[in-house]
């Protein structure tokens, strides 16, 4: 579980924060399940690693300069739960709020799944008010 | 482990789903902190039994046949995670919302630690925008 705790932390650092898309090759399962995450587009879908390397560059586009910081981490075998601080300067458009140019942070918390030592889906709620409070404000 | 997810489901059901007072003695800590919590009012506070059960009643006031549906659960010794689905009527009135009578749904994640046995926090992150999606619409 150690070991799933850090190869999270890879993940988030190198995926997420650096947007290296070869990294995705290295960490992720053959296909990934977005089981639950409100507000998510892709919420409910299963994607190949492709198809979260689409999800990656999208996502990101917005908050180009984005950066978890794991607060909290609990394991069970195969299961990894995280929860988060999120940082991004809102540099590039989202939907209805064209880029402001603000520092908007959120918190959130996701239980990762593993497939084989590889991370297979995510079960995720994040704190969406608090970030329309801060682009609406 | 096992033992505290089961004492963590009777927490749910006894103390937020019945609103039962008594069972507070019983499940919680003699001190319980809200470590992260963003929109609750007891956000950072540490709250003795006396506090908590006041808590309680304000908080479920407004949904008085509220149901915390518990769908994920990781552990680990002296901790444990829920991903939840949450239901309520809205009967009472809440800060800028006076009672719509509308079923009210949301989903969060909560990891609760437990001292001795008894549950003495929590960190959690819950879909707020969702719930004032439901209320404006």
């Amino acid at each position: 579980m150690k070991e799933q705790k850090e190869t999270l932390r890879r993940f988030l650092q190198e995926v997420w924060n650096e947007g290296n898309e070869d990294a995705v090759d290295v960490y992720l399962a053959e296909t990934y399940t977005i089981f639950h995450d409100p507000g998510d587009v892709w919420h409910g879908q299963t994607l190949d690693r492709d198809g979260f390397k689409e999800r990656l560059r999208i996502s990101r586009a917005p908050f180009p300069d984005q950066c978890f910081d794991i607060k909290e981490m609990v394991a069970e075998p195969n299961r990894v739960v995280a929860g988060w601080f999120w940082k991004g300067t809102h540099k590039g458009d989202l939907p209805a709020f064209p880029a402001t140019g603000k520092t908007i942070n959120m918190s959130g918390l996701t239980i990762y799944n593993f497939t084989d030592g590889r991370i297979s889906g995510h079960w995720q709620v994040t704190d969406r008010l608090g970030v329309f409070q801060q682009l609406t404000s």
